[in-house]
């Protein structure tokens, strides 16, 4: 599966997740296709090559497809994210509450500050960054939302690997590069950086013909 | 100029600023290089097919090459933003000082929530949504950032659209497309999901070698 193909199907299952909460209990290719922003050709195109078939008179039960789009993508598994840097913008992520339809968990907060950590009113526990990996272990999380300021991104980084996540989502605007160990699968690193977002947007604007 | 070299540029740009805060005159390649995940070789490279040159015993004056790869960003100009959405997430890019070393100025907030735009307390003033229009035209606003829920991403972004606003960072999970009208360049539209890149990052874990 190459990784357009991946986006569209994680965009279908956000997708049906959503219908099915509203309520529908079958969909259309084409009802897919605006939500991954496909043509509903492409929408059945990928279905088939991923084994999963409609029924004679069209259409899908969205149960069904729930369930069988969610073992490709290895859904039911722990989906256990911790957010490391819980200033601002760490903590709206804490809040948000965009992650609950996709099965991903947001189980715990880190933070170097006591004023931070000793802070219950959170919906989640926020920890001191001394207990990082006892936590880490006993949460079996697996992804880690890093949201510290510039200057602590590659100590925090370091000390994630070594607790042992594997997955990172980068918010700093230090450009994190993922590891390999020997034996072990890579890292995966997605970095984030709004400010160069911006950036980039503000040039684009000026320079329409020069970025395809 | 393709979009990998525009990245680095900005990146460049982004440290040149950086080392001069920090009191440095002079820089080499690689130390850029670093900066921008690139080779001193690809740095010198670019510059040097932007038409700069380093000086005769190497490297660069540092006032200089951000005068020099300023002009080729199109700063001077107004890099005014706007926020449409004071939620939490809203709030915490208001208040984000990661912006300004880029020369990006978040000028306002709109929000539809009275509590929220009688609130005097941010750094910024954060007005009704019924001021929208008359406000980014004084502001002269050309880019938007959108972190409204769901439901009003659509309708915020037209609205955004109707005011004038040419460039839009969309942190809302709706994917908003690009639009063409006749006679204008087209809208630049940078979609961050940050539900769906954790999603991508917990399938790319599960299944390592499926995912280039």
């Amino acid at each position: 599966m190459n990784s357009e193909m991946l986006i569209r199907i994680t965009r279908y299952y956000r997708a049906l997740n959503r219908l099915k909460s509203v309520g529908l209990e079958k969909v259309f290719a084409h009802n897919l296709a605006d939500a991954a922003g496909a043509s509903a050709a492409v929408v059945r195109k990928d279905f088939s090559q991923l084994g999963i078939h409609g029924q004679k008179r069209g259409g899908y039960e969205i149960p069904d497809l729930i369930a069988s789009v969610g073992a490709i993508l290895g859904k039911g598994g722990s989906q256990n994210t911790v957010i490391v840097g819980c200033g601002r913008i760490g903590k709206a992520l804490i809040h948000y509450n965009g992650f609950e339809p996709d099965g991903i968990s947001i189980v715990a907060g880190f933070d170097n500050d006591p004023l931070v950590y000793s802070d219950t009113s959170q919906p989640v526990p926020i920890y001191p960054m001394s207990k990082l990996e006892e936590t880490i272990k006993a949460l079996d999380a697996q992804v880690a939302i890093i949201t510290v300021p510039e200057a602590s991104a590659a100590d925090t980084y370091e000390k994630l690997v070594n607790a042992g996540i594997r997955g990172f989502l980068n918010f700093s605007p230090v450009t994190l590069k993922s590891q390999r160990a020997e034996g072990l699968p890579p890292l995966i690193v997605h970095n984030i950086n709004i400010a160069l977002e911006l950036e980039q947007i503000f040039y684009e604007l000026q320079f329409p013909n020069t970025v395809r």
